[in-house]
């Protein structure tokens, strides 16, 4: 594409965005830049009223009854007990999976190690978890866990980030039971191509578990068409669900009914309310369940997730695209010589929804961009990140976040950052 | 206690209650006695403002920055990334805590799967879980889980309902790792005598695990002078959580550091923003975390706990009490011959803050009172529940809920339940 050579050319490509009015849906802080959707989503402007609504009519009124399906005779019930699933399927579409598939539970990190145990119970053979050294750490973390508690005879084998095609074939050996690894890399946003290496796990007999946390909601997905067989993601980043919302997952239905979940609560059971002495796992993904649904959280997530009806998602690709290559082209154009390298993916087709780059004051700079009130986010030890949500973004916003980035560096303020940030989450 | 002869004996006895300003921090349905607290506590009246902000001003405005531990200097933060924490020790008074002990994440079922997992890892010579058959069926689903999960290799022993203190005595052998119990059965209100029962897990090398989802808030506790080693409960009982709110567990300081969650999120990890590449769980009960907390059920949750501030909980203690003598003397009096049997234990000092009536029309009685406005809980298959919470119910409330009752017994009325339930939750 062509970088836009001013903000009115910006300005320009804002007023012909087909998803232009998707902005309008949400809630944008006055004066900030935020390019930090993919660590948090923004409010929705539906969310609160919404919340209101549970919380007064649904628990302060409803109490009990709301656990129930909505009566149609009594106008009774707010349909709690059906969340899980029935959010599940409305995001279904957006992962590119049929109906029947999806569930929404837990944390991602719970819902991983779900998986990744009913991923080795079917390959009870094969003794290693193929994944990338650079994935993110929970994910990791879970993995070595889960070995751990197994009794230490399993292996993580880890890959380099940016190992090819051809390297994932050679790890993918006779012993590697599962390829577990995020589609979008949260540092690099570097993008996997889930279908080929999901051809090169099968071929080698292993199975997929995908984490799709910066994927969902930010590109068109297809686990269906693209054969994978576990699926984990969150609720907070791209789908705007609110901090700590609850994570999703998705079983392929060749799968359900072939393993159980080692989290084996009562939502999970075939019949949660027969309280029977034995667990029976229900048939069908409602067996990925666990404990008691959290309702406030799995509202806000419904929220987010309505906020993409009407979306195209090939448009929102495009998008992404574009803003990411602005990004790129006006830093390496304006500030070329500053140090700034560019982490991500040159080569579209390999990114994600995000564009890194990697400088010696990294972590400065961040600060005095968020000071001016560009907030972007830093990950350790030398890369600046921007995410780029396309239902809020526009065009003239990353002109604007460029033309900030350009006057802290200009000037003495990021050698002055001591914005003091403890804990960030991606 | 002599049982009020009259509805202005007890409408005497609630004015002179210590604890009558409490109800007015709730939201009680118009027209409802609520007597189902120990299924989904009501809403505090604090609850739908706090929740306003934390999604409007937390969320909306603050965005990622929200997740910092609050600023003086700034102004800027939210403290989410110690809300696990800190609300832990909020509540950890009401359990009889001392600090550094509880911490609130995930549901109550995966926090069961990661203390017995742990427990398990601390007695790895043993091969047992003592439990009771009917122990909340979540509870012996989530062991049955584990225990396949590790090969096998263990066994759940279960004693019957009433089992006493000699015939736990027996069952806790040289093989016994662990005593998993509810404190008060769900089903019951059967409590548990943790003291004696924790004195004689250890006496036979065997630890114990409690879960509290119908005594906290229900009754006093002492976890640190029991002795307990490991519990779990639930938010959205009496602690007025909201619908799904996250669940609570303890850790005694004396076995923190000692044994490693299986569900090793990052939230547990020592250093969660340092993305180090290999997991090592903090060395406090933050380790227990997994992960990313889920902020508005946790902020809901942190509203329904402070309503307990200035509580005395021995009061709290009498109060229930006398609800339930009042419960169970008016109906054997008023209801005598029409097939109403104690389900309960009649010793009020064996019993938690609910009575249950075994009766074989329980169904269709619940759902003629459901429809006078007197919710109370069935339990299949014969068990009408009443629940009795101190803070917001009344003798008065009694009274009225037992003539309820009467008129539906002395009309066709339970007969004529119609009513659809489909999913309750407990």
């Amino acid at each position: 594409m062509t970088i836009p050579s001013s903000r009115e050319a910006c300005l320009a490509l804002d007023a012909a965005d087909p998803l232009a009015g998707f902005r309008a849906r949400f809630h944008l802080p006055a004066g900030q830049i935020y390019l930090d959707g993919n660590s948090l989503g923004v409010l929705p402007l539906a969310t609160p009223e919404r919340l209101a609504r549970v919380i007064r009519e649904e628990w302060g009124e409803g109490l009990i009854r709301s656990w129930n399906s909505p009566s149609p005779e009594s106008g009774l019930g707010a349909g709690w007990v059906d969340a899980p699933l029935r959010v599940g399927e409305r995001l279904a579409p957006l992962l590119g999976a049929a109906p029947g598939q999806v569930a929404v539970a837990d944390s991602t990190s719970v819902n991983l190690y779900k998986l990744l145990a009913m991923a080795l119970q079917l390959r009870p053979e094969r003794r290693v978890i193929v994944s990338e050294a650079d994935n993110f750490p929970t994910d990791l973390y879970i993995a070595q866990g889960l070995i751990a508690q197994l009794g230490g005879r399993h292996e993580l084998r880890l890959l380099p980030a940016g190992a090819s095609l051809a390297d994932y074939r050679a790890a993918l050996d006779d012993q590697a039971a599962v390829l577990m690894l995020s589609q979008v890399s949260y540092r690099s946003g570097a993008l996997h191509d889930m279908r080929a290496l999901s051809a090169a796990a099968h071929a080698a007999g292993a199975l997929t578990l995908w984490d799709l946390a910066h994927s969902a909601g930010a590109l068109p997905l297809a686990l269906d068409a693209d054969g994978a067989d576990f699926a984990v993601g969150c609720g907070y980043k791209y789908l705007n669900g609110g901090p700590g919302a609850p994570a999703f997952l998705y079983i392929a239905r060749r799968w359900q009914g072939q393993a159980t979940s080692p989290l084996s609560g009562w939502f999970g059971h075939a019949q949660p309310f027969a309280f029977e002495p034995d667990y029976r796992p229900a048939p069908d993904i409602a067996q990925a369940l666990c404990g008691t649904p959290p309702i406030l959280g799995l509202s806000a997530l419904e929220v987010g997730i309505e906020q993409f009806e009407g979306v195209d998602m090939a448009q929102l690709r495009a998008k992404s695209l574009a803003l990411s290559e602005l990004c790129i082209g006006l830093v390496e154009s304006r500030l070329a010589g500053q140090g700034f390298v560019l982490a991500s993916p040159r080569e579209a087709a390999r990114r994600g929804s995000q564009v890194c780059w990697q400088h010696p004051q990294a972590w400065p700079i961040c600060q005095a961009l968020i000071a001016r009130g560009v907030v972007g986010d830093f990950r350790a030890p030398d890369i600046l990140r921007f995410g780029f949500t396309p239902l809020y973004l526009r065009h003239v916003d990353v002109w604007d976040a460029v033309e900030q980035l350009a006057q802290v560096m200009a000037s003495d303020e990021w050698r002055q950052a001591r914005f003091q940030a403890r804990g960030k989450v991606t």
